[in-house]
């Protein structure tokens, strides 16, 4: 047997994910702390999830998130829209000098050289979102929604972001939406408030609300299912790369993608979960889910920018273990 | 009689600024809300003062401000190392989720549109910066300083801020330095705090300390110098542009620079007050002064970026009213 | 008494447009002959007024044209979605080799060199439109839309374009949608048909079932409203350029922007229809209306690309007639 | 014995190539459909072999193709006069709104993404050049020229082009002219018109008149000579690479590049055959051709466009097998 | 009466063009001392004038100068193999570490900041050229050509290119060349070698042998004709431009071009000047040819690099005094 | 024992370069014989030394050379004051039409095709300095300097640079400098001087007042140290790596860095020898200095320009075998 996933003419979105969407600051060759230009791309780890899914999967997704409304919001909301992923359900707060939008600038690395990154993302609009700010009944009950995404970044923002979630998850489930979480542990979040344990011990409450947990295949046989990527780094462009899953007690691995070449790893962990997410809602099937989200992952790291731009076609193309191959 | 300057060879540095650096990220010819990339530089109102003095003018110049250590921090480091302008006075703050480097996205208008940006300055190390943390009377008794320079931008930051200015201008007028301030009034910073009111009564209190005022001709006649720019904008591309001096009683007006073609009017203030400053230490000479300042300012709106890049030979040109000829 | 404009919450789109959506190339600074690399956007006459009309003052506007379904084709989908513009009134055609998606190379000119372009748009899926390809009952009468806009360029692509055109303009006055109809003649695709006679021709049939006129403000008092903007071309980088309309007799005049700075001028006409609407559909009142179109096509000749990026409250600052001056 | 190559001394032309010279449109690091900007050159399978014999062997080469005289005509011609392949035998067709100059929208592809492109070449200038369009007795017997060179893409755009083919490769015969045949398959052009059968038939048709078949080595043994590469696609980046060749019952077989590192595959083909041709007019041995044919392809495939900047010291280097080594 | 011009079918070029070709530089907006990256072009003020009439009036044109063999003189090479101009007659240098080929660094100015430049341009190929290094006989006697051009750049590199000027233009009038000479003083070239005085004497020298003067109007009557440019700067980007010839005691004045809005104003007096031999060589009529050169220096100057990239019917249309306007 | 190095608190400088600093222009992807544009920076391989160990290892390094006083001198010397090299001891040259700066193409390779390079260094100020230019006794005695870094490019230049040399590491070990010397044998230097041998030579000369040997492990072991890389080049992209020295007769091997991926090989000796000099000054430990200049010059080939732009902690995580990891 597999997912019960609400059938889709039966609601508005396919998909809905909570999270930070910051502002990509992309120095291409260069290091930041040398950068002389900066190319621009929107990006967060849940909302990822929801990019790939519309702009590559072609399902209805939205994105509940808050922006101040202020230029670099506004630059965030185009990038948005320019992604498809439906824009209504952003919480606008009005400027004010001391809350933001968040920033995040990453280096792609290269060889011996690391990728590597700063999240300027204190005092953003999403860490200061609240439990009650959000009419997830409306959301859920009223428009409808096959399927809720969110994770370990957004919650691990603030007290009040981890609040949030458990009330988002519980109440999805209420509506028979299923819910994933993508665990992310990011030290620079939990830093100084209480490290991994921490992070782990918000998980475990809100695991309790989860039906596909995503980034752990040891731990959690009691989800529905659960998914993880397996990666071998062996220089910044050139990683081995596969991932498992778990679904009533099957394992599933998926093809090996042995020395990989990568041009920008940022974003292959959420386009895998993008990729299984579609793997379950179209087949439901949890060995093509699996197969699908490690292709998937595997294209967006040979694209700049944190998702990746591939089609169906493309997809299909690496599950069915066809080599890279012109077409005239 | 002219401004009473402490010899050159008695002191370490001809002028320390004291104030907020920022990374300023320039979309060139888009609207920051639909832009795809950024050219980066570094930039601040008082910084910009001491940058243009040591890079067009070549004097010893240094600023006083706090950075967070981090990428984005390093970045700035390497641009201010690059302006050639002392970074040995910045005080460093450890990484931390909250405390933030300030990011300013400016675009510069063209015709009928206006130049705009957003400071994305809240909850910097900058604002966080105290009484108590700068040692005063080792940097102007110590090293030796000719002239200090802060202003209405930095002071405007928080009360801490504010407290730090008067702190530092008094020592600096007990070693004999001579202090200049920037007026410099930004809505975005007062907008929660008072409004122009008291922005206002602040300057009157900093104003005890102040020897040149630069930013208003009407007000402020018991300053030793005080010095205005005047500009009639026609379109973003195209100003009337000079300035006025009083010192000791006697107005200067530069010459008129009329229908200025401008290509980044951004800075253009700041390096007028570099200019004038220029004067008094080169000439002290409050007509050359004007005159230098007018014509600063006026290149400094030719290149992109918050500062000038002209050098002395150029400025020179200016003032002596040569037009823009090829040189073969 | 002003036009019967249906209200907006009887609707579901504001305003359609039917046109050809091509490939703008766009070589910057260099002519096409000598280029070396291109920008793309997109862009088209009647569906600049669309994209217009949302990006820049939030209507809900689509889109109806034909695309071929290949690499060109999805580039094309998603400069769209970007725009915001609704995209599922396209008509998608199969990959064939000799279909196509219009491509268009635009140069900018430079002062006495003039604005330059080649519209590569034979054979393409938009000109093979066909009367009965579009269900216009379904678009006008079940959706609900306020305003239809097309105009002289596409009616101008094949004579099967402009008989489908008569048929949207038909059943749109059925439905009490205002029709506007910009002229907009092209030589490029009459010359081998009859040249501007023909146009004419073609135009006076359309005309019975047009509200308002774009583009021609002397031959035809007897349309609801008709307008026109009136520019003197000193160099390609500097204009004089205001509007005129005419509605129930009385005539208005825009305010007169005299050498106004131009980047890049193509997209100017179609950013005064669409100022020109949003007045019309916003305040009802052609005195305000024609301000609008003539800032915002001011505007539109301020920024690269085929359309103006504005905000409403830019637009209004022009409006109001307030310098361009910098917001700190 | 070798093939029976006219004296360079008696002909004006080295080779002349027939077949299409398109705008390829190239958009470095993105896919097609996510473009913003693009670099252009000039390309077409033919036509790259008379361009790397002149720009990188230093040969006297022409095209014979058709331009339409519009600005995209006039860039594709300057973008020729650069390469050295004289242009004076293209055949310019006046403005017309229904007849086109090709563009080609090719993207590299980067490990698992592979290489993908779409040829907007409809209704093009070259597509309709008919039989007795060029007076080959003047190319061929007046000018005088050493080998002709045209292949299965030209051949496959339309009857006419095959019909032109055929009379051009009899009349080169007729002047001991050498003739060359690339097979190059594009199922893009015969989708719609018979598919692979098709274009074997025409390619048997041709077969006659032909000298020098290149792109298989299994069929065609009764040729003076034939040649392919092999390479195995590991992926977009990393392709094994060698070639074969027969001449009068013997077969070569070049050094086998492994793991070569390919930045832009696009026109290592083409770059192959001039390399062969190269070494057949310069050599005279079959041995030495298929060398130089390997080297030069392999060396297009690692700089971006369709054809090789290779220089001969750079290709008799691979071919001696050397390293890529810095020199001083 | 009129010039005295060869037939065009008597000789093998049109023009020929003695003088050095540098790679030149440009840092775009950013003055030379600040740039971070550079475009390049080649440029020469006698070459301009050869590749002005190849590229824009469609001559046959041909530059005698010097290179070194190396990859800088192939870059060189490279860029006059695209301008068309005839490439053959170059004397190729062996490649040696204390010979150059010569580089110039040039910015272009903005408002009231001047165009500046850097020639870096000592020992050169092209300055170490010697009086007997090229066959004339050959070029003027054997080909034919119809015009030589070369001015007081060349001839100020050296005193070895002196003398050769004065052979070249002697052996161009025995065989009837008309022979023009653009006076063009840098005061960098003659700093060391005794000023403008010793240019001047020179100049007087060559002057015997000269049929058409271009630069001075004022000393030279004597001339068949002569020329100059009238250039009144308001600053770098907006100046007045009109010019004046004589010819057989007759003074002919262009049209004004006032506030003429420039780009980049490098290679304006050049492009004058490939006008001004057009209008003879076309006309033979001095009253055109004074507007072709002033219409074609003004185009110039509206494009980046030395030289126009105007066509024929664009420089038509500024003599017309038809503004510019975009066509359809 | 170790090398007997003076300490920090007792020098001014760390280090000393004495070099030629040129500036190279890089044409990215493209050969430099088809290249549009380049971009710049400052190089020179004894110059890069000084860089890396003050960008990358935070020491107070100076460079020794001379510079022509023109806009090129003075980009250099803004690249100089970037990096944080001290420039207080550049000797300029007044502007001289025959005196020049140095500049230098290279182009990076790719694959099978080799990195490639020009210098064009003739007659340029730094070749022409003289013994007797520098007062080695102010710096060595009065300032203070531990390490004192030259080598085989410098004394390549001309005979006075090499006499120069000479004298500088006399008077260095004179007051207890450590002296190196980077072989570091250029053919282009010495084809015309005597080749290889004629290098030798003077090799030999200089070694009696060197300490530390750079670039050969073989014949001296006479220092007090050795040390030279081991490179395997399989394709410009892709190259073994690794060092060995010796010390007091004891030889260190380093870490082997197989199939390192490489962006731009240009200056990984360079950064090897920083790399070792911090390794000696910090540690004083021959086996840490080779693993910190086997890391260091592995980094530096994976950025663009001559130098690394690592950070110790960079370089310590590649000596610690950690591979390419994000941090989050």
């Amino acid at each position: 047997m597999a997912l019960k996933i609400k059938p889709q003419n039966s609601c508005q979105f396919d998909l809905i994910a909570l999270g930070e969407v910051m502002l990509r600051l992309d120095p291409l060759l260069s290091p930041v702390r040398y950068a002389k230009s900066f190319d621009c791309c929107e990006g967060g780890g849940e909302y990822n999830v929801a990019r790939g899914l519309r702009a590559n999967f072609n399902l209805r997704t939205a994105i509940v998130t808050s922006l101040v409304d202020n230029e670099v919001g506004h630059l965030l909301e185009d990038l948005i829209l320019h992604s498809g992923v439906n824009s209504h359900l952003i919480r606008w707060r009005d400027e004010d000098s001391q809350l933001r939008n968040g920033v995040n600038f990453t280096e792609r690395g290269y060889g011996q050289r690391a990728a590597h990154g700063v999240s300027d993302r204190g005092h953003t609009a999403a860490m200061n979102m609240q439990p009650g700010d959000v009419d997830w009944h409306y959301i859920f009950g009223k428009c409808g929604c096959r399927w809720f995404h969110t994770g370990g970044i957004f919650t691990g923002l603030s007290d009040s972001t981890a609040q949030l979630t458990i009330e988002a998850c519980k109440i999805a489930q209420q509506y028979g939406t299923i819910v994933s979480f993508d665990l992310n542990y990011r030290h620079s979040l939990w830093r100084d408030r209480g490290g991994f344990d921490a992070h782990e011990n918000l998980c475990n409450k809100i695991a309790k609300n989860v039906d596909v947990l995503i980034g752990d295949d040891s731990h959690y046989q009691d989800f529905q299912a659960c998914a993880a990527t397996k990666r071998t780094v062996h220089t910044a462009c050139s990683n081995d790369w596969y991932a498992v899953s778990y679904h009533q007690g099957k394992r599933c691995e998926s093809t090996h993608l042995d020395k990989l070449e990568i041009l920008d790893r940022v974003g292959g962990g959420d386009s895998f979960a993008a990729g299984l997410i579609y793997g379950f809602m179209k087949y439901n099937d949890p060995a093509k889910a699996v197969e699908f989200g490690t292709a998937h992952g595997a294209i967006a790291m040979t694209t700049p920018g944190d998702t990746t731009t591939a089609t169906i076609p493309e997809v299909k193309k690496i599950v069915a273990g066809k080599p890279a191959r012109i077409e005239n």
